[in-house]
């Protein structure tokens, strides 16, 4: 790696930074290519060149911010899996990715276009919902019947964390998350 | 019933009316007494006569408005009482009630003492989730086992009506809301 190439990885990494840091403070209404750029001590001309809008440098940073869920085949262990899964998803959930992902969808009736890019470019390609990857796993190793994966079941997880989030006002804690998968999760795989 | 009790009861409507509207339009940081009063067509004193702050005339609004589900016990049909308790929230849902609630809590880490109240006041009396008075219901007379009834397996109905609500831009119809049932929350409860 040449040191003008590692320049350049971090000055897309504070773009990225800057453009989530953006969002939190101005609302999607205030983001401008100008004050991503001051706020990447960069010149808007360096964005233009890369990115054609301040929305198509956001859904950059979100598909980037992204984690993506590998599950560990060699222990074959559902459970532990769909709890790392879901770790994933409350570790993320304390990012300022996830902030910006909050911004997105409570603004979708302005935003509509937005909102669909997060969900084409953003979740679909890492599976559309945390727990989907690990479950299409066990599906295809004959672990969990593939009937039992459906745009509902799909769901349980991420929509138990963000419910639990909402009524309890924090994150929840890894206890909980292991009451997701087994009072909901499990059951609901015929497991 | 006087005509002077029907002019109080009316005015109560048009005063709670008044304050969720507020809430839309000026937030909870805009809330005032005057502006409810102006906007129900009355005066102040009127409102101080019965409330002390708008926050508590805003809870007591939320608890006038949230819909109290009951079982038909005599049709013993638990999956359509399920149904029948999520279409309760989804009705709900497209109301000015549930647009005040969700501005409460998003601002929960501004006005925590007004959350605390939303659930204590108006959720928690009133069975704490649309679902569990179904599921207390069935448990007590044997239908379900009580020891499926979890704060999880409590939310799982909600937790997907709201998250397909964020993920689809749209209040879930009717087959969605079966699916729920069937998919997720009937097996999370071992049936």
């Amino acid at each position: 790696m040449t040191p003008e190439r590692r320049r350049g990885e971090a000055l897309v990494r504070a773009i990225h930074e800057a453009v989530l840091a953006e969002v939190a403070d101005t609302g999607l209404g205030g983001l401008s290519m100008e004050g991503i750029a001051r706020r990447a001590a960069t010149a808007k001309t360096v964005l233009y060149r890369r990115w054609a809008t301040p929305f198509e440098l956001l859904i950059d940073a979100l598909g980037e911010a992204h984690p993506v869920e590998v599950p560990t085949p060699a222990a074959d262990d559902l459970r532990a899996d769909l709890i790392a899964a879901l770790t994933l998803l409350t570790d993320w959930m304390a990012t300022p990715a996830a902030g910006a992902v909050l911004v997105i969808t409570s603004e979708r009736a302005r935003y509509p276009e937005l909102a669909e890019a997060l969900y084409s470019k953003v979740f679909d390609p890492r599976g559309g919902t945390f727990t989907t990857t690990v479950l299409r796993h066990y599906a295809a190793s004959g672990r969990v019947d593939p009937r039992r994966l459906t745009p509902i079941t799909t769901q349980i997880g991420e929509a138990l964390v963000f419910k639990l989030s909402i009524d309890n006002g924090r994150i929840p804690d890894v206890d909980e998350l292991a009451a997701i998968v087994d009072e909901a999760l499990l059951p609901a795989l015929g497991l």
